[in-house]
């Protein structure tokens, strides 16, 4: 049997000297609290006191997109994987023999960021001390599921434990936010955030649109029958949102396209579409209007603007029909954001009341697009590396790439983008090394003095992020 | 006179205990059988059990466009280096004046893998211990001309010293496989395998494209004059390349875009062609029609498929005219796979059967397209780094940027798609040494344990080849 | 107050030996004298020997948009910084309070190449040995303002402390390069040369074209009332630059778009822009044939010609209002080059009298299309990384993407680029810092020999630019 084991000196350069820094720098970060200020955790977990984590198989696998996408590539189906059809149709039920399926295939992660986190859930939330395989998966499951009966493994309690301050959930901008309202009600202190994510409203192709427009009349008590109205709704609700905790909206779109359209010609859109007969080309001009219309409102209310654009949906359409959204299937597509973001930036990229942060799927934008924009607007930072990036090669390459011309400070750090709550911890351990790690490499080819090197960990690591999502009514941590 | 080495370390990482690990990774899979499962390699070579490589300037210069592209771009004519002329014209004829422009300008090399591919052939083929260079061009000449007339040297002892387990040629879907029948009669037991490659018949812009319909009307003994007809004389070849050894078919294409059309508008493409009058656009739709076409019958008959996009041949038109196709003047574009795939992997992307292996030649597809895409679609999977990237940097980077996402399972490992027969070795040594310190990288990171490293250098070397190209039938070495 | 060290080991790897060979390699280097063939440095600074730097906020900060840029981007004010506004508004006047803010923000310049130019020349060129920040900045400003006022730190002083043996300036196409004359009738000796930058009067809808015509018409003597007038005056100029020393042409464009137009089309588009009634389509054709008549120029006069595509100028309209051009907001976009080029190329790419140097700003061109050009035209080099990615990851992003294909022969060394004087030394000693690293790291892993290395350093920071340059009637140092 082998034993699993988890190195302190993970993800470092091999080089003594770089390394010998690396360790100083990650050691003075590593037990930072963590600031996620972007993520998709089911609010629930933490509504409910009682609220459990399921079986070991609930918890890795038949949720996670990035695990059964991966076992998907090699040919085997998601039905006996667990995950539900959308037709009610038959999927395995039994937890422990999809937990050996997963076993059995746990090769297929070796030298993937999933397959990093997935060994540091294990080590380090677990106790697991055996590697995942075909022999051990029984054994492994029962210790897993023994532990997660207990009290300590409830959501709440892990939140506590991983040291959490902030934890900002993804949320329909059409949301009563009833789990958010259940939390406050409870009296828990655990920080749980909402964010405003307006796509389903603002994409007039969304399947169900007039529903979610439904949705936001009654929500926001305002009777959506006109474009002004519909903009009146949704101030309201970024307003409720605000007033929950809220300090950011999301805004995913296939292309960072954006244009101010006159109020008549975006009023005759929203009319059509309201008629259902808006056609593909007026839905995106709208949705580009409507990107600069939330710009506008981010510097009235004060609420940062995430934009995450360049990922076609849903790619595998039979597989969209049997499974739905969001099963692995999304697949980036080249974006450009020179031309696309100029309408936006002509209006608000010179206010320093914006706080737009720039995320992407289309690498070869960092230091040919973004890291010009960011080194030069005021309203624009970067967010960290996304989706497919979150990870060792990820990272370098984003700071390689970034920092040189943007500067580290028109960057806000790192979130973790989960809707895996329990890799939380393992995804910020892995940045705040790889971080330490870039930045010894810096200080050893004499780039940074190690007193730079070690304000920048610490501006990596927590400062970045709690002064690009205006944070700062937390005590920071001591450095 | 300089001596010629090649160091035994030669591409590993400086860091001693990375090259420490990578030494003993190498050392595991250096000497496996090689697996060449796509090349360009003249099966005529081994037709003849008495035939010969030529002189030293026929084997390393006058056909290999690597070499001589190098040349012409420092200002030496084609002509002065053998390269024939389609009107016949006047070239060199002197052997050894040709190997001297060479020698002369072999520094143009310094860092190129072709550099590093005719070090190692000089050295380990012909135990050359001079370097290449004005003063020693002769004496070098002569060493290899005299080996090059020993029967040792002849193409299929060399085969056979080389340690080449099966070699897979690429042949027009329209030949008769002359070669290959005529190995197979001579007895010779080397395992000489034709790959099929219908360009010239379903790109209907080729030069001379009715005359290769007639052709293959004549090989397939089916009179073409409808696309069923068409599609029954492919399959009809299809089915002989396969009796005949075959594993996969090749496919080069402009673009990677694909498209099905129905029965009649595709029977009207193919008689506008029939009849001259196609029209480009036309060629573009038919062309991607056929690929989704090539994806059905490798679903039923097993064949793998290759698909090669991206390449603007022959982008230099006087040398064209001068000295016709293949002549070092493919120029790449850029590509987009996640908008052109879409209608073939919606019909074929979750079958199973199917093995489409992608290659690029631009890299910016690998971590944002081909990965995600690999690593969802059951079918798909990514050859390695090609042409101008079949090199140390162009292999770390396809690693560094494929990995993470697509996982290694999802990779074919090598092909050295060559038609330089005695560079295969070099090529996959190269390979075999990359691959290994790129493990031994994440080994001394602690992203792989030692063991799985070596699993991996072994899949990597050869497992993963013969999985997907279903070469399963041969033994095994031992790991 | 913390020291301010520059370390003699900067920029190499920490692996001790690579970083002894870089060292060594180095060391041969170090001194060679700097040619700098391409840069914006104004003539003015040395055709006056009394001219004088001004005051440490007038030389670092106010003219140099690499540094306020920086600063603007984090919602610092143009204007707090002395950048004067066209309508004449009030800007900072206090140069040391311009100064303070600059020093206070000192840290958004860390693991930045322009970081890194400022540190060397603090260092090296006015002896600071404080590190720049909000407590020093007051003292540091004196020390250089004293510095300043000194006849050794006069222009021409520091020309010949720099070692400087060829530094161009650029000009545009009309001008009657007063300054240069000026030099020359001086008596000076050091060596400033023009180059020939026509962008104002190919470019039709340059703001003042008409104006720029016609001084074209008065200082060549010739009436311009006609394209082949133009096509006369603009050869004429090129004559006269040629004869004040000037060795190449520089060309920005949009694109690297040409075309080939008939004499009636591009006669007639001419006659429309002398009419005032250009379009945007005829305006890029036109500039896209220019290309093509600069070529041919090129090949007949022998200047190089130099063309950087893709920067998308003067971005943010607002700021360009208040402050103009060149104010760091040039973002880049993507750019295609091996169509785009071909009509160019199909007439002069093998041509041996042309050189053609190519620039990018984007780098997913360098693999893909730049290097596979480069590799095969003989009338194509490629320039060194370009603006922003004139910094360490730029360049060896550059190496490891160009050379594998390219060849180390067919690029042209480097080139500062800059119009920052004082910059100059700080930023030829990072290439060959940067260049002796990357080629160490070929020695260590045994793709090069120490004496190949040894020679290919002294073409990268000296040999390759001369040549290609055609300025060989220097006596070349001592290797």
């Amino acid at each position: 049997m082998q034993e699993l084991t988890l190195s302190p000196d993970r993800f470092f350069d091999p080089d003594p000297a770089q390394r010998q820094v690396a360790r100083q720098l990650y050691a003075q970060v590593a037990s930072l609290p963590i600031l996620s200020p972007h993520g998709h955790v089911d609010p629930r977990l933490f509504a409910d006191e009682q609220a459990s984590l399921g079986t070991p198989s609930d918890l890795f696998i038949i949720p996670d997109h990035y695990v059964y996408r991966m076992l998907y590539s090699q040919g085997i189906p998601l039905e006996s994987l667990g995950v539900p059809r959308l037709d009610g149709g038959a999927v395995e039920q039994d937890h422990r023999k999809i937990w050996q399926v997963f076993a059995d295939n746990f090769h297929l992660f070796r030298g993937t960021p999933t397959g990093a986190w997935l060994t540091h859930e294990f080590y380090e939330v677990f106790g697991v001390r055996q590697r995942l395989g075909t022999e051990t998966a029984q054994s492994i499951y029962d210790q897993i599921a023994a532990q997660l009966s207990q009290p300590e493994f409830r959501p709440r309690a892990l939140f506590e434990r991983f040291n959490i301050q902030v934890l900002c959930t993804t949320d329909p901008a059409a949301s009563r936010l009833e789990h958010h309202q259940a939390i406050r009600a409870s009296g828990w202190k655990g920080d749980i955030r909402p964010t405003f994510r307006p796509d389903a409203l603002v994409n007039l192709l969304t399947p169900g649109w007039k529903r979610n427009i439904q949705e936001l009349s009654n929500v926001s008590g305002i009777a959506i029958h006109s474009y002004p109205q519909f903009i009146r709704a949704l101030e309201r609700q970024r307003y409720f949102f605000k007033q929950m905790g809220a300090v950011a909206t999301d805004h995913a779109a296939p292309t960072p396209y954006t244009t101010f359209l006159s109020l008549s010609e975006v009023g005759t859109i929203f009319q059509h579409a309201l008629q259902g007969k808006v056609t593909p080309d007026e839905a995106t001009r709208f949705g580009g209007h409507m990107l600069v219309e939330m710009a506008r409102m981010s510097v009235e209310d004060g609420l940062v603007m995430q934009l995450h654009p360049g990922s076609f949906r849903d790619h595998n359409a039979r597989l969209y029909q049997r499974h739905g959204s969001d099963r692995g299937a999304d697949i980036p597509t080249a974006v450009e954001f020179t031309n696309n973001l100029r309408p936006l930036l002509e209006r608000f990229g010179d206010d320093t009341r914006l706080t737009l942060v720039l995320f992407t799927l289309d690498e070869t934008t960092y230091g040919r697009e973004l890291a010009p924009l960011a080194g030069h607007y005021p309203a624009l930072k970067l967010g960290p590396p996304w989706w497919f990036f979150d990870s060792p090669n990820g990272m370098r390459r984003y700071f390689d790439q970034v920092i040189e011309t943007a500067g580290l400070y028109n960057t806000v750090g790192f979130n973790d983008d989960t809707r895996a709550f329990l890799s939380i911890p393992a995804r910020h351990d892995l940045w705040r090394r790889v971080s330490a790690d870039w930045l010894a490499g810096l200080v050893v080819r004499h780039v940074l003095s190690e007193d730079e090197a070690s304000e920048m960990a610490f501006e990596m690591a927590y400062g970045l992020t709690r002064r690009a999502y205006h944070l700062e009514d937390f005590s920071a941590p001591e450095q």
